[in-house]
C-alpha cells in the first residue's frame, strides 16, 4: 500500500488539490471553485468530496498520511486563513478544524510561499540547503525563509512577509492598506503598474499603448520585451532594481545561501533574473558580494504550489519534536 | 569548585573581559588595549595575561569552562573577526585559532550584537522567548536575531546586519562604503548627524548650537532633549521615525515577540523609545500591529557585552549536536 500526501493549494479563483508521494511524484490532480459558495461549509464539503472522489478515481491501493495546506495569509501555529486580502473570506477562518470536521486525518497548513519554500527544499533546488528564502512573484510577492533547515514561523505564525516591507512610504498604495510596498512593485501586478507609469511619463512608442490595464499581463511585458520594446524593456529593469535592493536587505538580515525566484514574473527569464542580481550585488553589504546565489525555482510547473504543500506533510512528520501537525 | 565562562567584548578602543557564573554573576573583570600593539600577536599575549592574572586576583577555586567572545563583524562559524570597520586590524583574523594557541579552552566567537542576544535570552528581558530581536544602538547600529530559540547566522555566520539595511540609496555616507545604511541614522553617531543636518536646516535655537560635532554625545542630545531644546527633540523624532519604519520591516520578515534596545542611545528612554514605537506602529502590516513589544534591555549596565559573551559559552554547551565550539 502506497503511502500518499494531499497537498491543497487555495487561490483566489481555485483551490488545487493533489495526491503525492514521497518522491515528489504527483499521482492526480483536480480542483474546486473557491469563492462562489454562498456558505463557507459548503466549500469544505465540495473540497472534501473533491480528494475523496480524486482518490477514488486514482484505484490506488493507498494510505493517507496527512493533508498539507498552502493558503494567503496562511497561520502555521493557528492552522488559520487570517484576514487574506485576495480572498472573499471575512476574518479569522479555521481551515484545519473546519476540514477535520468532515476527514480526521493530520492535517497542517502554512502560507503559501512558505509551503513553495518546503517544496523547494525537498524537491527542487534547495536539496541540501539550511538557509535560503523562497520569493513567490505572482499577483503579490510572497516569501518562506528557511533558517537552520527549518521554515521561520516567527512568534506568531506569520514571518515571512517581505512583499510587505516598504520599499518608499510615498509610494503606490498596496492592498494591505498602506502604501509603497515591495509587492506594489515587484510582482506581476507591480510590473503592470510599473508599465502604465512609464506610458504615462514618456513618449517613447510601445505596443503596449494598445493595452488596457485589464487587459495587460506579465506574460504580455515579457513578449513585448522580447520584441525589444523599450517600455517593457525599462519596466523590467526597474522592477529588478526595486527587487534587488530589497533582496539585499533580506540578505543583510538573514544572510542565506540562495535566493530562489518562484511563479509568474520567474518565468521572465533574463529580464527579471539580470536587473535583479546586478541592483541586489550593488546593494549589498561587502561580506555578502557575490556569495548569494539568485536562481530560478526548480518547481517551475503549475503543480508547484500542491507539491509544496503536500511535501510539508512528509516535513512535519519528519520532526520529531513539537510538531505542529493536528492527529 | 565553581564553574566560570570568561566572556570577551572586544571594542574599538578596549577589550573587556570577566569572568562569569552560570547564574550571569560577574565576578570580576578587567581590560586590556585593543589596537595599541604594533603586532597582533602581542595583543593576544596581553589579553591572555590579562585574563589569567584576574583569575589568580580572585583567588577563587574555579574551573573555566570555556570563552566566548563578542566581536565587531564576528563569524561564529569561522571564529574570526573580518574586516571589522572600527578596528584596526587587517583582514580576516582567526581570533579563536589564535586565542587557542595560548590557551587550550573552549573558545567559541561571534558578533557583539548576537553575544548581546544571547545574554538577554539567559539573563536579560528575553528569558523564554523563542523569537525576537536584539538591537544595539552605539557608535553604529548591531542587530541579533534570535529564531526558534537559536541566533540565526544565516549561510556564512554574518545574518542579522539590520543597521546596513538601506533607508535611502542616495543618504547619508556609511562607513561600510555605501550610502543611506539604516545606522547612519539610528545610531550615537546617527543622531549626531541629524542634530547636525537640523542645525544647518533651520534656524530655530538650541545649546547645541555652541558644541562640535567632535564633542558632541548623544548623552548630551538627551539631556537638551530634557531641556527642551527644540532641535534635540526633533532629531530623537526623526530618528525613531527611521527606526521604526525599518523595525516594521525586519517585523514583518522575522515576526519576532519583542524587540529590544540597548546601548548607549537606548538609555535616552522615552525620547528614543516613544517615536521608535509608534512609526514602527504607524509602518507596521496590520496582521503585526500592537503585537511586537519594544523594550529597553535588561542588560543595561556596563558589563552587559562580557555577560552576553560569557553566556555564548553556556548556550554552545547546552547545544546537544552541532556544537561549533573549538575542543
Amino acid at each position: 500500500m502506497k503511502d500518499l500526501a494531499i497537498g491543497i493549494d487555495i487561490g483566489g479563483t481555485n483551490t488545487q488539490f493533489g495526491a503525492v508521494d514521497r518522491g515528489g511524484n504527483i499521482i492526480a490532480t483536480d480542483k474546486v471553485a473557491t469563492q462562489t459558495h454562498a456558505d463557507i461549509q459548503l466549500y469544505f464539503k465540495d473540497l472534501y468530496e473533491g480528494i475523496s472522489n480524486l482518490l477514488k478515481e486514482t484505484g490506488l491501493e493507498c494510505k493517507i498520511i496527512g493533508v498539507g495546506v498552502g493558503a494567503p495569509n496562511g497561520n502555521y501555529y493557528e492552522g488559520t486563513v487570517e484576514d487574506a486580502p485576495n480572498l472573499r473570506w471575512k476574518g479569522i477562518i479555521n481551515f484545519v478544524d473546519e476540514f477535520k470536521k468532515l476527514w480526521n486525518v493530520p492535517t497542517v497548513l502554512t502560507n503559501d510561499a512558505n509551503a513553495a519554500a518546503i517544496g523547494e527544499m525537498m524537491y527542487g533546488g534547495a536539496k541540501g540547503m539550511k538557509n535560503f528564502i523562497e520569493v513567490t512573484l505572482g499577483t503579490g510577492l510572497g516569501s518562506g525563509f528557511v533558517v537552520n533547515g527549518e521554515v521561520m514561523y516567527g512568534n506568531d505564525g506569520f514571518a515571512g512577509e517581505l512583499g510587505h516591507t516598504i520599499v518608499n512610504p510615498y509610494g503606490r498604495q498596496c492592498g494591505c492598506g498602506r502604501k509603497g510596498c515591495l509587492e506594489t512593485y515587484a510582482s506581476a501586478t507591480g510590473i503592470k503598474r510599473t508599465v502604465y507609469k512609464f506610458l504615462a511619463d514618456n513618449l517613447k512608442p510601445s505596443e503596449l499603448r494598445g493595452v488596457s490595464f485589464d487587459n495587460l499581463s506579465a506574460k504580455m511585458i515579457t513578449e513585448a520585451a522580447e520584441r525589444g520594446d523599450q517600455i517593457a524593456m525599462d519596466s523590467f529593469e526597474y522592477t529588478g532594481k526595486v527587487l534587488g535592493q530589497k533582496l539585499a536587505d533580506a540578505v543583510a538580515v538573514t544572510s542565506p545561501e540562495a535566493i530562489f525566484l518562484f511563479g509568474g514574473l520567474a518565468h521572465s527569464g533574463d529580464f527579471i533574473f539580470k536587473p535583479t542580481h546586478k541592483y541586489m550585488e550593488e546593494n549589498m553589504l561587502s561580506i555578502y558580494r557575490n556569495k548569494v546565489k539568485l536562481l530560478p525555482s526548480e518547481l517551475q510547473n503549475k503543480n508547484a504550489a500542491v507539491l509544496g504543500a503536500s511535501a510539508l506533510v512528509w516535513k512535519e512528520l519528519d520532526k520529531i519534536s513539537e510538531t505542529k501537525i493536528k492527529f
